[in-house]
């Protein structure tokens, strides 16, 4: 039977938009599971030294990533427009995106926040956003009231802990086993190995 | 008729290896004619603050990138051997790829150089690894006593000054024009482009 996927990413990433949106078509035809594990990369980043994205502590890395997402995003048919500012605060998408147990609303909820983000540019700090993102995941507006809930703030503490256990220390991540894979061009070999596990 | 690539390559970076070992094979299949550009990243690394690899000085990309060069290099049925120290001091390499004009003789060098640094774990700032590269490539094993003249030491700053204005942060790169493909991951978008312009 094929292993689970797990598919760490932070909302603010955009090699992780690119993975969110092709990731369940590309496991199911393999017949791979997906587990969407929403994290935060700031603090990890943090402990590097980094206050901020390296593609904005290193500029020629920065304006390489934007052209090889404008070519990645153009090969797929998938809008691209540069949210301002970059990198946005991914907090309250990610607090969310762990309310949402099941499998189903979390991704289609995550899919809304990233094509909002980077196919729209809008702000995924701002709570209209946000509710649009609910409402297309057919989940309850009313969810955003549990923003601040000391339970859904301790569960992100303990995904970036697992993030950081598990070796994470860029977005997307994909796991299988304990084995990590790093970045969209190594999603399909993760697959690929869940497939025959 | 296909634009030419320009394979921007130094000899201690492991994604390097990768690329110089399929690259001709690759590029050639599309009639794509290869140019080898040695250069160091050491002086680009050195401007953005760090004074050894990334992968150094961040233990859990550095403990990824071995294991994600384990699987690249099974998939390919290519040799690898850790060297040690890591990473390698490729300067006495990278000048005397330069003293190789022609790009027949300049690849033979490199491949050897890579195959002796990352197949075999050997040191490549030994005299005599890169004899054994230069007699693999039909060249002189004089051309060792070229290392400190002066012109050939103007050559490699001119190379690297040249990497850094196309824009190179880190290695692979190949350029089409003026376009920009990173990382071993990129190969094949780069030639593709090559191939239609």
């Amino acid at each position: 039977m094929p292993d689970t996927l797990h598919f760490w990413f932070d909302f603010a990433s955009t090699y992780s938009y690119l993975s969110a949106m092709r990731i369940e078509r590309d496991a199911a035809r393999r017949g791979v599971r997906v587990e969407w594990q929403p994290f935060l990369l700031g603090p990890i980043f943090t402990d590097q030294g980094w206050t901020t994205s390296p593609f904005n502590i290193y500029p020629a890395k920065g304006r390489y990533m934007w052209r090889d997402m404008e070519r990645l995003c153009a090969s797929r048919n998938l809008p691209l427009t540069r949210p301002d500012p970059f990198p946005q605060n991914s907090l309250k998408a990610a607090r969310l995106a762990l309310t949402l147990p099941d499998s189903g609303p979390r991704a289609a909820f995550a899919r809304a926040v990233f094509s909002a983000e980077f196919g729209d540019g809008r702000d995924i700090s701002d709570d209209m956003v946000l509710q649009d993102a609910l409402s297309q995941a057919g989940a309850a507006p009313e969810m955003l009231d549990r923003l601040s809930d000391p339970a859904i703030k301790a569960a992100l503490f303990e995904q970036v802990d697992r993030a950081e256990a598990l070796g994470l220390f860029g977005a997307p991540g994909f796991v299988v086993g304990s084995d990590l894979f790093w970045g969209d061009d190594r999603l399909d070999m993760a697959i690929e190995q869940a497939a025959q596990d």
